[in-house]
């Protein structure tokens, strides 16, 4: 509830036109063929935070801030995102994501397969909508660095001879790319110059990466009410991320990380590896790394004009690593 | 062999740039990722018959023949043609496509998908370079159309109350609509008047039917060498398609198929469909529905420009009722 509350305070300079975005997304949902109309409400659920189509907003609102382009975009990204998600969700066969049953879960991984293609397609139609190629390209590409992240990822289940250049480039992959680009369209559509849109390309690349830090500890530190779906997801599904590249690195010999890849069976080394990142300082140090990015993010917001959607992003940056969902 | 031969000849006037098409897309596979870089590999594989970029390239080929855009198209269509296959082959669990293992089969269901999205991304990508906002969008409907229609067919599955308007409902969707977006695209790369846009949309569409007819047809009739597939997979996965739905008009009370989707397990109802097909006149009844979409495909050609492009889409129109695999 809180937390609502520190986005809405955060939200506040476009909360109107978040507003249309949620309708917008409603509509995407509102198709003939029923059965699939039923899966686009399921994964459109308005349960998702909306940090994209807020940057989006946010960033095109330091300058020439034209709706008509800027609006598609939002709502592109959001079903960009939703897309990757539904497709993520079968791959790790996840029941339950923001505490409701997921697509695949539902219906099954084949029909989830086609619903996230078709909403692959829709953020394409909605992207097409801004008339801007550039966007549109940025866009495409952004999808292949996400989708060749994932596949990184997918090819180094169970691998623990990964660096944190390795993992580095990977969350850069799959979740700052798409951060970078809803910052950077945001800037292009509203006509920022070239200088302004790096540095918003910047601010969206360190916030992406924050976020993905802190999404990786909440995996370990989080509980299942808050995250809406199991705790300890990435262990599960063998992914190495920065609390568990800690451990491997403090208890080199052996550690419940070690055996759990080693014969991923040994289920009851994931309580053993929660509380090692619990009851150590690694939990303080894997933040420390987060809030050097949100550091960087905030850094070149100095550059930006000076304006209330500008203090928004700083705020969004803090609210990356302060939350608990 | 002989069908190599008929389509080389059908692609002469566009063979030099079909070519490239190829070259481009042997480079979309040389991606710095290996296990990637393998996957990509494997599907671009030229053993497709490229009837997509074909008709993007001849249909351009009658009008303002603009090579800058008219490549990027042909390769988009085979792109995203590409990213639908190797998701069909996830989802129906295929093992050989083209006489060749499916991504699925030698990875897994898992990297299928992330590499689909990739060539997704890539299609649009692709589609971006053409700098023509119109066939952008134009392809992200015709993405939305196909999954739409893969969905339904999903969710139909195992089920005999469908008529032949659901059927042509479904075909137009998951296969007429990528043909007749490569003619339409084309035409509008290539600065054709409205009238001959449409005319090449009418074209494709109903090009694509009878493709789609013929290959439901030799689903029953080809050989495994022929396809490059198992035969009677559409019965294998619960699809009805035309032949089927002919067995079931013709003996309404107790057919193979009926007695295949009332108990899926009953695998040896699968030959027995197969035989009623071959031994009655079902089969040439099939074709009878292919020829008729064929001809309205060829009725139309006649209003287009006089060359010898306007000859190859009507020799291809030919070839795919001709065709054997």
């Amino acid at each position: 509830m809180a937390e609502r509350l520190a986005l809405e305070k955060i939200y506040e300079p476009v909360q109107a036109d978040l507003n249309t975005v949620e309708d917008w997304l409603k509509s995407v949902a509102r198709v003939s063929y029923l059965p699939q109309a039923n899966m686009l409400e399921r994964s459109l659920h308005d349960g998702g935070k909306r940090i994209r189509p807020a940057l989006v907003l946010l960033a095109g609102n330091l300058y020439h801030y034209n709706l008509d382009t800027l609006l598609p975009m939002a709502t592109a990204v959001e079903l960009l995102h939703t897309a990757t998600l539904v497709h993520d969700d079968a791959i790790d066969k996840s029941a339950v994501r923001r505490g409701r049953p997921t697509i695949n879960a539902t219906w099954n991984d084949d029909k989830a397969i086609l619903l996230g293609d078709y909403l692959f397609a829709t953020a394409e139609e909605y992207t097409a909508r801004t008339g801007n190629v550039r966007v549109i390209r940025l866009c495409a590409e952004t999808l292949q660095i996400i989708t060749t992240g994932e596949l990184n990822q997918a090819f180094n289940a169970y691998n623990l001879k990964q660096t944190y250049q390795d993992y580095l480039q990977r969350i850069a992959a799959k979740t700052a790319s798409l951060l970078t680009t809803t910052t950077e369209a945001g800037a292009i559509l509203s006509e920022a110059p070239e200088e302004s849109i790096r540095a918003l390309k910047e601010y969206g690349y360190n916030i992406g990466i924050a976020f993905q830090i802190v999404d990786d500890i909440l995996d370990f530190v989080g509980t299942e009410a808050e995250l809406g779906k199991p705790v300890a997801s990435d262990l599960s599904q063998g992914t190495l991320t920065l609390p568990s590249m800690f451990i491997m690195e403090r208890y080199p010999g052996d550690n419940p990380v070690r055996r759990l890849f080693e014969n991923p069976a040994l289920k009851e080394e994931i309580p053993r590896a929660i509380d090692m990142v619990k009851n150590s300082s690694i939990m303080d140090d894997c933040y420390k790394v987060a809030s050097q990015y949100r550091d960087k993010a905030n850094g070149v917001l100095h550059g930006l004009p000076k304006a209330v959607s500008r203090e928004s992003l700083g705020n969004l940056a803090d609210y990356v690593v302060q939350r608990r969902k």
